[in-house]
């Protein structure tokens, strides 16, 4: 009587679902097992699966390999034995499959492609109307993100009083008509009112938002799931031990198939309440033993960073530490940490009342150029005042700043790095940011074939160079804010650059080979 | 036999000048002494006279007093005894005293009244022409700088590759044909071709700069005179111990009776090859000993501050110690040393090739708001390329920049201060600037009569504010870019200020008495 759905085939790092009839008695999302193993002549896998609502239990895998893949389906919620196989195909062109740290400090596709994270915050634009969402698709379209930070909990905050499209648990939220500016935060620390059972999940809920991780994943954007967060009137920073457990291995037997998936654990994991450091470790348990693919795992924080040494810990996710100085720290990170550095906040383009949110898209541009030249990866907000107040830092809808437009062009310049990623020189002026190859090869060698010089809100009219007496460079101006860059020559020996005397220039060197 | 030549008054805060022939055998600027003793019923002072070449001693005097003064010349540069009396008549209109320190990180005038320094830096304006020093005094009249920072030794550095327009000692310089912009520092480690009597003065150099500093004082400008630097090619940074000593005495003996003087001790005293603390003290002390007037006293640093706890120290001068986060740090160097923090070098407005001296005016007047409401005093200076090499920061000449025409709107705002000067509010935002008087009175009875708000790079499109229930509040938007003040109207109780959400916004809030 087994009428399971099971697809015959599917690409390389795409979705393979089983969708499997079973036991609905007393609480399915708790009562029962459902895990199966995946098995191909180059890996073996073992995943959870979930229940879905309406009967169903469905179980995903995310194959890494081509060919014949053959699963054996266990667990108590059906007492009758699945089995089969199915084809993998190669993959879609575009899907280079998971997010892997390379080379220590930089990021590349599992198939080895480079990826140079040009990130963007909306923390629950997935949760607003369908309309907006559609603006918000039509954004990043039109943009060069290609990372996307996001919450699955609704998000309770300035600007964020109002009702999510949907909720992950069953049951009835609190009546938000009596929030206002001025009372809305004593419900974050006490919620009341809300009537949610932690132990029965919207399926609806994460369905929708699966279907949006798979469109990001669509459009080359990588979906960087914020997985707690501590802005909330519904109680789902408060939960208990079991509750906080159970929610995370439904997020991973939900999403971690997806090739596009980033676990940020947290968003400013210190202004929770009642989490200790080891919820944290706990939770790092859980995504180590039950994501089978290693996705990547980061934490963020307001203040003090969390120890970004752990060793679950694959990349830093960071919030700046001081208001005037920023992105000029990734070197320093960098080093501390052994990682990759990737400034997930450093304040956000806007005009809100708030410093987080209020600086200009030049200063915005400048930090993105400081951090990505010192080998790390900026990311991007946008908090304009609105009428109707969407956020796109929150919402979504349109990008209305100046800095967006830019990084595109950044980009450009970032896939034109030799090796892995770039790093500061250790011949870098007092005065400037110069950007090498982070290729031991390169240093060993002695071939620096590549620098790349920021001269940030400093005005140089003109800088002198010299390498060396023989070989020739080949030397382009780049305008960082009006995104040109001009052949300003093949150049031997001591040689001298004109530049405008603007802000925001930098300067690119080849060696001619 | 005797034919000196004595004023029969003086303005108090003047200078009172002894004209006294005396013996020429041997070399007169070391072989005699000169002395006078100035008293007065409220006062005594000793005061050290100097040869001022053909044949005349000088002794300079700077009453503090109105009355009558009576004097008695002694030395070995005359057999012949001299003695007098003058009357000291009131202060000329303008004249209110030296600079002293008041209330631990402020200044006031002698007289009382609170003095806020806007400090520009030329280093030796006074050593060009005619022609372009009078186009200095004409930018200065034009401006709102009431100190400026030079030298009384030339400079040779990038851009300072000329001639001076005289020596400060009898003798020949070497050939500066032979320079060149790749050359010219090897000469300042090691200057050679010089032919210099380094006991023998030139009475014209000195007699030239007091002109300036005279002028200087009648504009109402204090004159920050740095007595040495290590810009150098002439041997004058490389002196001996008994060589440096003689000139900083002749230097107290002439300067120090110029109400407007203040000791710059060094530009960039790290730099020198030669000199150990051990001199800087020797120097100190002298100094202490001979100027009979205390003038202010403060050492300047490239890279590591001087220890400026010492107590010889009046203020802090202070070159940034950082790029990107300068005039920021004031409030915690004025926790550090407990004196007045004088910020004489946070880059310079302009466009040639260095990192010190290429940021924008909209930055270098960002950093004097951040640096004034920080409880510090910040200073400017211009460095724009020019077809004739003529920058504001070395040679003084036209302002060119954009920072300058918005300093009296600072200074004018700075005069509003009740009590000697601002400092950071304990209860400043994380996000503003929020200065208060300096004041512990204001303190202690809780008076919290004025508040000056700065949102720096910030562009909040709104504040809201809340000091009590029952006191009425005068709120003004200042823009400090544009220079124009806003009356946003008498608030109570809790109440929001709408701003432009444009950057270099403050907020002036004044209790309503």
């Amino acid at each position: 009587m087994t009428s399971y759905s099971c697809p015959e085939a599917c690409e390389k790092w795409g979705v393979f679902e089983l969708a499997l009839p079973g036991k609905t008695a007393g609480n399915p999302f708790t009562d029962y097992t459902v895990s199966a193993v995946f098995s191909h002549k180059c890996e073996a896998k073992t995943v959870d699966g979930f229940y879905d609502g309406e009967g169903i239990y469905r179980v995903r895998f995310m194959p890494s390999f081509t060919g014949t893949y053959r699963f054996t389906v266990s667990g108590s919620f059906s007492d009758e034995p699945v089995s089969g196989e199915f084809t993998v195909t190669k993959a879609r062109e575009g899907n280079h499959g998971p997010v892997r740290v390379a080379n220590r400090y930089h990021f590349a596709y599992e198939d080895g492609t480079p990826f140079y994270p040009i990130g963007t915050t909306c923390y629950v634009w997935e949760l607003q109307t369908d309309e907006l969402i559609e603006e918000t698709f039509a954004s990043l379209a039109e943009s060069a993100f290609n990372k996307i930070r996001f919450c699955i909990f609704p998000k309770h905050y300035v600007y964020n009083l109002g009702e999510p499209r949907s909720y992950p648990y069953e049951g009835t939220p609190m009546d938000s008509s009596v929030l206002t500016t001025e009372n809305f935060q004593q419900y974050t620390l006490h919620p009341e009112g809300n009537n949610f059972d932690l132990t029965r999940f919207n399926p609806a809920h994460f369905r929708h938002i699966e279907n949006c991780i798979r469109r990001l994943g669509e459009m080359g954007i990588e979906a960087d799931i914020i997985v707690m967060h501590p802005y909330d009137r519904w109680g789902f920073s408060h939960m208990t031990p079991e509750q906080d457990d159970l929610y995370w291995k439904y997020v991973i037997a939900r999403f971690s198939a997806f090739h596009n998936v980033w676990w940020a654990f947290a968003n400013e994991y210190d202004l929770f309440p009642d989490k200790t450091t080891a919820d944290w470790e706990r939770y790092a348990k859980i995504v180590c033993e039950k994501d089978p693919y290693n996705h990547l795992r980061s934490i963020h924080n307001c203040m003090p960073f969390y120890d970004h040494t752990r060793p679950w810990i694959t990349h830093c996710s960071i919030q700046r530490q001081d208001i005037y100085k920023t992105a000029e720290y990734t070197n320093e990170w960098r080093e501390r940490y052994g990682k990759p550095v990737v400034l997930d906040e450093i304040a956000y383009e806007g005009n809100i009342q708030h410093g987080w949110g209020n600086i200009s898209g030049e200063e915005m541009l400048r930090r993105f150029w400081e951090g990505a030249l010192r080998g790390g990866y900026p990311g991007h907000g946008e908090t304009y005042l609105s009428d109707d107040d969407i956020l796109w830092w929150s919402h979504g809808g349109k990008l209305k700043g100046e800095s967006w437009k830019r990084f595109g062009f950044l980009l450009d310049i970032l896939k034109e790095t030799p090796g892995p990623g770039l790093k500061l020189s250790a011949g870098s002026g007092w005065d400037e940011v110069c950007a090498v190859p982070d290729d031991m090869l390169d240093e060993m060698t002695g071939s620096k074939n590549y620098r790349l010089y920021y001269y940030s809100f400093m005005r140089p009219s003109w800088r002198e160079f010299f390498f060396d007496e023989d070989s020739r460079y080949q030397v382009y101006i780049l305008d960082t804010w009006n995104m040109t860059r001009t052949d300003a020559g093949i150049h031997q020996g001591k040689f001298r650059i004109t530049l405008p005397g603007k802000p925001y220039m930098a300067i690119q060197i080849k060696k001619v080979q």
